[in-house]
């Protein structure tokens, strides 16, 4: 234990003996779900009953599972339609929320644009729990981001801000926002593909966030924004940059080997993007990842990443082989991204990620309050000093 | 249960069975901590082992107890003058910073206000956990989020930015920022106790998102961020001013034994600012800021207001004295603020709470990731539907 705040040995031991913290909250069920299902055992991920690679195969739109997150079920023809009518109203951002992007460094980390963006959206925002229409609400958010994530990546790269336009799918608008032109159905397809496939995974931290903050309820833009700041850290939302800096530092598939005998096998360093503390087999969005950039990495600088991926996943399952660690979601997917055209800097490829996960938390959010959950508010279990008296200043 | 996420019957009657979801993690033990005791049914509340009464008496500096939050213990003279220093090198906000807060209507909620700053210095921020002289960065974000919120406050009123300038203690720098020179002893001496007496609360939502986001190694800024989120939900942060608008509403003390009649016994509404979750009798916090408020509710305005609000707890006691629901520290605080002459608008109370809180909310996080405290990610129990073929869109 650190010495840093001082206990009283006897609560300590009292604490030790009596009481137990549930580290991480690994072992607590913080509310039902009928959103998403995992199996780790047997690699399956299921959305509302539906299995990932049956909702891919189908080519679903982001929009219908978007809307299914949000309402519960999958949209008619119809209801997708004013679906997107709604979230093509978010589109068109208010300039203080440009401003709020535009107004940063543009070398800041792109998931805290995202976050400027949100809380000046919060700022201005009369959403109060219950509320008339929340699927409408929440369908003009994830315009707003779609709107916003362009944004911030391009003022990342000091390019004028440019919105989605209406009349295209939600993953075509964005990469025309964002790239100035869409890159083909090919790369649409991708970008689909991997809306989807981040689109939840029950309640890792950054969702956790988001809930704690919803249960106060705290408008939608506030429980998004205390999400984004958890996907800041590199133990949760910095996995995609991280796999892919890694392919870029061996820089050369005939490095892998050494690479991995200097740094993996002697432990000096961890294998990022492989590894996952619910998967035990191959995560079933990293099969699809691995997919799509095979498909996609034809130019010359993806296609060397793709080698170094493809040899490092050999020799890094060879060497990991038998503590079961496979590769997870986020180590092909940067690949993808970087055939998609997503620029690479600075929580860029976070960003996207958040982006896809907006309905996802959106629909915790919604889940948890629908079914009458109150304001969190764990314990600490004090183990501090006795009472003691204060010292005035002049005295210490 | 609400039917918008349909549940399997079968799944959702085992979970019945078999799970408990801890709602509001009621009763989970996050974390050890030696910062607060709270003794809800005595009605104690001690930071380190002191008594927040003996505290106050002793006349502490809300910086001796920040830097015991920060730090472990409290200062020597010499070592408390290291933390001004480095307090004081944060109130020289970057421009982007200020342009974070001032980009944004002056209509927005203030609390909106400062996370956007936060945010912006999340952006830049190159901070990691093990992070070399932490109390030297959370210092300087004390200095930070004083500047911050008297910018954000001005901002709502129209006010040019002014920043704290060095040299005076932190509440009347504070102070003379906001409101342009200083109000004098008697209305420093109450924000300085107003800072010690908001300063922590063991681990109420605010606190606990910031934990789940420190847990993932995210930079303080991002933490504090996801607490300011959750404070802005009005079942958490608004509390004071939720309090203060009570009385505004009353408007007159003779009014307010009708108000309570029509209002309280026929159970049309709650009575803001009465009870707690922890305290099962006064709150120690609300006897102090309520003696600060008797002391200072000279100007024939306050005085209206105080009269209203000790009438209120006199009637309301009588009308809730069977459920031992008593004022809690946000009954008495709104008046203590206004007597100060802090302008009450959107968000302004709840910022100057945040303002307070922000050395609880950083002790927190460092205490948590001190014990070595891993990522936050509790689970979710899936009720949902079984496995079932994804249906294209032509079919439904």
């Amino acid at each position: 234990m650190d010495k840093l705040y001082k206990t009283n040995e006897e609560s300590w031991n009292s604490f030790q003996k009596d009481f137990r913290v549930s580290w991480g909250l690994e072992d607590v069920y913080i509310k039902p779900t009928s959103l998403t299902y995992i199996d780790g055992e047997k690699g399956e991920l299921r959305y509302l009953g539906y299995g990932i690679q049956d909702i891919i195969s189908a080519n679903a739109l982001a929009e219908e599972m978007q809307y299914a997150f949000i309402n519960g079920e999958l949209p008619s023809r119809e209801e997708l339609r004013h679906f997107v009518d709604v979230i093509e109203e978010g589109y068109d951002l208010p300039e203080h929320v440009i401003a709020a992007i535009t107004s940063l460094p543009s070398s800041s980390d792109v998931v805290a644009m995202q976050a400027s963006a949100m809380a000046s959206l919060a700022a201005v925002s009369d959403f109060s729990w219950p509320q008339e229409n929340k699927g409408d609400f929440f369908a003009k958010m994830l315009g707003q981001m779609s709107a916003i994530t362009a944004v911030s990546i391009r003022h990342s790269v000091r390019q004028k801000p440019r919105l989605p336009s209406p009349g295209k799918a939600y993953a075509e608008s964005f990469l025309e926002a964002l790239l100035g032109k869409s890159p083909g159905d090919e790369k649409v397809r991708a970008m689909n593909n991997s809306l989807i496939l981040y689109m939840d995974h029950e309640v890792p931290a950054s969702t956790t966030a988001g809930i704690v903050t919803a249960s106060t309820l705290a408008d939608p833009y506030s429980a998004v924004l205390s999400a984004l700041a958890a996907l800041r850290g590199p133990l949760h939302g910095g996995a995609t940059e991280v796999a892919m800096s890694q392919f870029l530092e061996i820089s050369d598939p005939r490095s892998v080997d050494a690479w991995i005998q200097d740094n993996i096998i002697t432990g000096k360093r961890r294998l990022m993007g492989f590894g996952h503390r619910v998967y035990k087999t191959y995560d079933p969005r990293a099969l699809i990842f691995k997919s799509m950039a095979v498909k996609l990495a034809s130019d010359k600088s993806n296609a060397k990443l793709l080698s170094i991926a493809l040899r490092l996943e050999e020799a890094g399952s060879q060497a990991l082989q038998k503590k079961g660690i496979y590769p997870n979601a986020d180590f092909y997917s940067p690949i993808v991204f970087s055939c998609i055209g997503i620029p690479f800097v600075k929580g860029s490829y976070t960003a996207v990620f958040a982006l896809s996960r907006l309905p996802g938390w959106l629909a915790h959010f919604n889940e948890y309050l629908s079914l009458g959950g109150r304001i969190i508010r764990p314990r600490a279990i004090y183990v501090g000093h006795n009472e003691r008296r204060f010292k005035p200043i002049s005295e210490r």
